[in-house]
């Protein structure tokens, strides 16, 4: 059987919901193609989020690993190209209340990875769909980076041959109407739509 | 009979499509309570924008009038506080060619009119179903602002007992797909969900 | 002798300067052809600024009325078109904490009044010296519009023939540096070229 | 003799001026502490901007290069923290019209580069002299983020011992006042004092 690992995050700093927690939920033992999801929930936690994962990935070893997270700011889904050896809280406390500031994800790891997903083309099927969709060159220096870093860095460690990134979606339409700004937001379905998309096309193209 | 007239208006510039003509299509002929909504399409045209709402509040004796427009880059539905005397290309054309600077839309008008409609009371409701909405301060120089401006001078120079006021709709999350950008945008659906929204509050306010 | 009152604001919510407060102190006393410069900070104080204004006018018995203010995220002097007769504090109270929501500026004022300045012309030249500039369509609904629309209000129901407008300014800076953030900004010896560049024009084409 | 090799870009696109053209121009030759400034222009030419660079650092042998270039959009000094190994065009074609899409800047390169510059001790020097700074996490995929990438993996690959890194400047305020758009920008000079400032830092902390 085929395995994909999804997984979004828990809600952190001034945000009470994180519409990622909701897709993994949302999207958790449903099948696409021959490929059963795994939807996983991972703390915002710099130091906890990688052995979360790895738990998974020893658990159900996944062919693919497509990670998650909110991006206030972001109007789309940017599906990153890389991640950098860095955490840096850049002003937002995890939910332990660790502040670090440029420090490495990992000590001996080099200064960045390639997601391995195919981003241009994964951005091309969300666009065919109508779902707004872009690459994106930075997923910042928080949890988000952190993840799609230590994922890569542990596979390619381990010598496992798992492909794997990571998408940032905007707010809610329902977040940005209960918090009154008017911040970019998409529609929760939409981004629903969109992480399927991904998924779907991730396990057509598993050799 | 009570009707309650929505306007939108048909793609312009560079935009080959304009969720305010499709949301008109899709309400003309539904029903709100007690109220029938007459949906129309209005030109591009600084000239013909409001001859064209004029014969539509002379054939529908509507109760109120509620206008919609496309404006790129904004987030949220935008509800209009004011409409001024001003009619300024500010570098888009209209459907005809015309680029007028710093010209009146109406010689002996007033210099702004504020909105009939209860914009806070709207921005509410919008919130309250989950629709992301804020009030604006400007609806800008371009054909919005000319027919909210217009029609409220219409009704007011006419003795009419007609409320009326403008919506701005950010792009649909379709047209970024298509054009392939990270502009703000909003599912059609919800924007569909909004204007519904707007016009039973207004139905069941109607004295 | 010919006076051009120039009017600025006292710091006021999270902001511990404000660059239109040294603009007026700068340029207190100077003299452009002609014209003799007044330069006065005015309080962030809804039911303040006016009374102060109206001293001013009466001592002084200027021309012309220059009003500044800084608003936050502009990144270009913004020839403001429009005063409305709304005073809203959109999320920061003013210097005394008052907070009015949907308030109008005076009972029984119109619902708008256009900036009597030549905003177009100001625009060409403050961009042909070298300053960034833009005409806006919106002072927002805080004290910047509320002295735009209550001067304008004021001259008209007391038959004085001064003409009176307002320019918004982004951050300094300096102002931006000390913040750590990365809002737009303008250098403060630009934005002093540029009121000094309004004030000759004003100056010069005074009738 | 220690000499610091800074590098601007000439014009691109739709900019008839590039303000980093001007910054190399006006600080060649200049003296910060014991160094002397070597500025120089390199090509917007994907193919051709290291071998340039290169040329310069075996004519000039600085002790750090510190490279500059404009990004539109851009408010403050940004100082960029990695390179990565990817050329993309992303709509505006190099001066050749080369329109790369997803290529990398050398075939055998790790994915990134950090740049080996004190980013953050660079930011708090600017900001502490009133410029204002940040750090970026993201260099984009033109030229920039090429020369940046490409100085590292040429220092690296033949252990030469120069620190090296990137800012990106936003418009100048001429810039910004010619075209007639209300995008951010940044005064010249102030920009001067910006690069004048960190190319002393580099100075003095040079071991």
């Amino acid at each position: 059987m085929t395995t994909l690992l999804l997984t979004g995050y828990e809600p952190f700093g001034e945000y009470e919901t994180n519409p990622t927690s909701r897709l993994v939920e949302a999207l958790d033992g449903t099948k696409t193609g021959e490929a059963t999801v795994v939807g996983r929930e991972l703390p915002v936690v710099f130091d906890d989020a990688l052995p979360a994962l790895r738990g998974y990935l020893e658990e159900h070893e996944p062919v693919a690993v497509l990670s998650t997270g909110l991006m206030p700011g972001r109007a789309v889904l940017t599906v990153e190209r890389v991640g950098i050896n860095v955490r840096d809280y850049d002003g937002v406390p995890d939910n332990t209340g660790a502040e670090p500031v440029d420090q490495p994800v990992d000590l001996e790891g080099p200064d960045a990875y390639f997601a391995t997903l195919p981003v241009r083309e994964l951005v091309e099927e969300l666009q065919a769909v109508g779902v707004p969709a872009r690459i994106s060159n930075t997923a910042g220096t928080h949890l988000c980076n952190n993840i799609l870093y230590a994922t890569r860095h542990h596979i390619e460690t381990n010598g496992l041959s798992i492909r794997s990134g990571f998408v940032h979606t905007p707010f809610s339409h329902e977040q940005v109407a209960r918090r009154g700004t008017d911040d970019p937001s998409m529609q929760f379905e939409t981004m629903r739509t969109g992480i399927e998309t991904m998924l779907r096309y991730l396990a057509t193209t598993h050799e």
